[in-house]
Protein backbone atom coordinates (compact mmCIF):
# COMPACT_ATOMS: atom_id res chain seq x y z
CA UNK A 1 0.00 0.00 0.00
CA UNK A 2 1.00 3.82 -0.23
CA UNK A 3 2.45 5.27 2.77
CA UNK A 4 3.09 8.86 3.65
CA UNK A 5 4.75 9.35 7.07
CA UNK A 6 5.02 12.95 8.13
CA UNK A 7 6.74 14.10 11.70
CA UNK A 8 6.77 17.19 13.69
CA UNK A 9 9.01 16.48 16.64
CA UNK A 10 12.00 18.38 18.86
CA UNK A 11 14.80 19.05 16.78
CA UNK A 12 17.04 16.86 18.49
CA UNK A 13 14.70 13.98 17.77
CA UNK A 14 14.63 14.62 14.18
CA UNK A 15 17.26 12.22 13.32
CA UNK A 16 16.02 9.55 15.48
CA UNK A 17 12.74 9.62 12.77
CA UNK A 18 15.02 10.26 10.28
CA UNK A 19 16.61 7.11 10.78
CA UNK A 20 13.92 4.84 11.43
CA UNK A 21 11.95 5.72 8.40
CA UNK A 22 14.53 5.58 6.20
CA UNK A 23 14.60 1.78 6.52
CA UNK A 24 11.41 1.37 4.69
CA UNK A 25 10.63 4.72 2.95
CA UNK A 26 12.06 7.32 0.83
CA UNK A 27 12.77 10.60 2.17
CA UNK A 28 10.86 12.79 -0.17
CA UNK A 29 10.72 16.45 2.21
CA UNK A 30 12.57 17.52 5.56
CA UNK A 31 9.69 15.74 7.60
CA UNK A 32 7.52 13.71 4.77
CA UNK A 33 8.74 9.82 4.25
CA UNK A 34 6.45 7.84 0.95
CA UNK A 35 7.03 4.33 0.13
CA UNK A 36 4.61 1.50 -0.89
CA UNK A 37 4.81 -1.16 1.64
CA UNK A 38 3.05 -4.16 2.77
CA UNK A 39 0.88 -4.43 5.29
CA UNK A 40 3.39 -6.57 7.53
CA UNK A 41 5.80 -3.72 6.47
CA UNK A 42 3.25 -0.95 7.86
CA UNK A 43 2.86 -2.77 11.22
CA UNK A 44 6.47 -3.02 11.83
CA UNK A 45 7.12 0.31 10.82
CA UNK A 46 4.20 1.56 13.51
CA UNK A 47 5.73 -0.40 16.05
CA UNK A 48 9.19 1.18 15.69
CA UNK A 49 7.20 4.30 16.01
CA UNK A 50 5.58 3.44 19.06
CA UNK A 51 8.59 2.51 20.54
CA UNK A 52 10.62 5.50 20.31
CA UNK A 53 7.93 7.87 21.01
CA UNK A 54 8.06 10.52 23.49
CA UNK A 55 5.30 13.22 24.48
CA UNK A 56 6.15 16.13 22.35
CA UNK A 57 6.73 14.02 19.43
CA UNK A 58 4.13 14.09 16.39
CA UNK A 59 3.55 11.59 13.73
CA UNK A 60 1.29 10.67 11.38
CA UNK A 61 0.86 7.48 9.01
CA UNK A 62 -1.45 8.06 6.28
CA UNK A 63 -2.31 5.01 4.29
CA UNK A 64 -3.82 4.20 0.93
CA UNK A 65 -4.74 0.53 0.45
CA UNK A 66 -5.69 0.56 -3.22
CA UNK A 67 -3.60 1.63 -5.74
CA UNK A 68 -5.55 2.84 -8.29
CA UNK A 69 -7.09 4.95 -5.98
CA UNK A 70 -3.97 6.86 -5.07
CA UNK A 71 -2.24 9.59 -7.07
CA UNK A 72 0.45 12.30 -6.90
CA UNK A 73 1.34 15.87 -8.42
CA UNK A 74 4.36 17.50 -7.96
CA UNK A 75 5.24 21.30 -8.37
CA UNK A 76 8.40 23.23 -8.56
CA UNK A 77 11.72 21.44 -7.76
CA UNK A 78 10.95 18.12 -6.28
CA UNK A 79 11.38 14.39 -7.49
CA UNK A 80 8.48 12.10 -8.29
CA UNK A 81 7.43 9.81 -4.89
CA UNK A 82 8.98 6.85 -5.75
CA UNK A 83 11.39 7.38 -8.71
CA UNK A 84 13.98 7.17 -6.17
CA UNK A 85 13.56 3.22 -5.64
CA UNK A 86 12.91 3.04 -9.45
CA UNK B 1 -11.52 13.13 -2.08
CA UNK B 2 -8.58 12.53 0.68
CA UNK B 3 -5.78 14.97 -0.09
CA UNK B 4 -2.45 15.66 1.46
CA UNK B 5 -0.46 18.52 0.69
CA UNK B 6 3.31 18.79 2.15
CA UNK B 7 5.71 21.62 0.71
CA UNK B 8 9.27 22.45 1.23
CA UNK B 9 9.61 26.24 -0.08
CA UNK B 10 12.83 28.98 0.63
CA UNK B 11 11.72 30.35 4.30
CA UNK B 12 10.25 33.31 3.66
CA UNK B 13 7.78 31.82 0.67
CA UNK B 14 6.16 29.74 2.92
CA UNK B 15 3.33 32.31 4.03
CA UNK B 16 2.33 32.29 0.51
CA UNK B 17 1.44 28.49 0.85
CA UNK B 18 0.45 28.57 4.15
CA UNK B 19 -2.30 31.23 3.10
CA UNK B 20 -3.21 29.63 -0.24
CA UNK B 21 -3.52 25.89 1.47
CA UNK B 22 -5.34 27.32 4.72
CA UNK B 23 -8.20 28.01 2.16
CA UNK B 24 -9.17 24.62 1.36
CA UNK B 25 -7.63 22.24 4.10
CA UNK B 26 -6.52 22.09 7.44
CA UNK B 27 -2.77 22.93 8.73
CA UNK B 28 -1.84 19.60 10.35
CA UNK B 29 1.85 19.80 10.84
CA UNK B 30 4.19 22.65 10.27
CA UNK B 31 4.40 22.30 6.30
CA UNK B 32 1.53 19.47 6.05
CA UNK B 33 -2.09 20.19 5.00
CA UNK B 34 -4.84 17.53 5.36
CA UNK B 35 -8.17 17.50 4.00
CA UNK B 36 -11.24 16.14 2.02
CA UNK B 37 -11.94 18.03 -1.10
CA UNK B 38 -13.87 17.36 -4.63
CA UNK B 39 -12.04 17.21 -7.91
CA UNK B 40 -13.43 21.10 -8.88
CA UNK B 41 -11.78 22.17 -5.15
CA UNK B 42 -8.73 19.57 -6.22
CA UNK B 43 -8.15 21.53 -9.70
CA UNK B 44 -8.67 24.83 -8.35
CA UNK B 45 -5.52 24.40 -5.29
CA UNK B 46 -3.52 22.80 -7.94
CA UNK B 47 -3.79 26.39 -10.08
CA UNK B 48 -3.52 28.27 -7.31
CA UNK B 49 0.05 25.98 -6.79
CA UNK B 50 0.82 26.82 -10.10
CA UNK B 51 0.35 30.39 -10.25
CA UNK B 52 2.46 30.89 -6.92
CA UNK B 53 4.88 28.17 -7.79
CA UNK B 54 8.76 29.67 -8.09
CA UNK B 55 12.06 27.04 -9.24
CA UNK B 56 13.24 26.35 -5.44
CA UNK B 57 9.70 26.06 -4.42
CA UNK B 58 8.70 22.04 -4.11
CA UNK B 59 4.62 20.79 -3.61
CA UNK B 60 3.74 17.46 -3.59
CA UNK B 61 -0.21 17.15 -3.27
CA UNK B 62 -1.47 13.27 -2.35
CA UNK B 63 -4.57 12.54 -3.72
CA UNK B 64 -6.92 9.44 -2.22
CA UNK B 65 -10.11 8.70 -4.46
CA UNK B 66 -11.62 5.85 -2.67
CA UNK B 67 -12.31 6.82 0.91
CA UNK B 68 -12.46 3.43 1.91
CA UNK B 69 -9.03 2.25 0.57
CA UNK B 70 -7.68 5.64 2.96
CA UNK B 71 -7.01 5.47 7.16
CA UNK B 72 -4.52 7.07 8.79
CA UNK B 73 -2.82 6.57 12.61
CA UNK B 74 -1.53 9.25 14.78
CA UNK B 75 1.30 9.25 17.45
CA UNK B 76 1.83 11.28 20.17
CA UNK B 77 0.65 15.08 20.32
CA UNK B 78 -1.28 15.35 17.11
CA UNK B 79 -5.19 16.48 16.38
CA UNK B 80 -6.72 13.45 14.06
CA UNK B 81 -6.40 14.69 10.76
CA UNK B 82 -9.95 15.98 10.21
CA UNK B 83 -11.14 16.45 13.64
CA UNK B 84 -10.42 20.72 12.88
CA UNK B 85 -13.37 20.42 10.64
CA UNK B 86 -15.65 18.62 12.83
Amino acid sequence: MHVIVVYDVPAERTSVYRKLLRRRLEHLQYSVFYGELTEGQVTAMKNDIQKKLEPDDSIVVFESSNPAAFEFSTFGDVDEPGSRFT
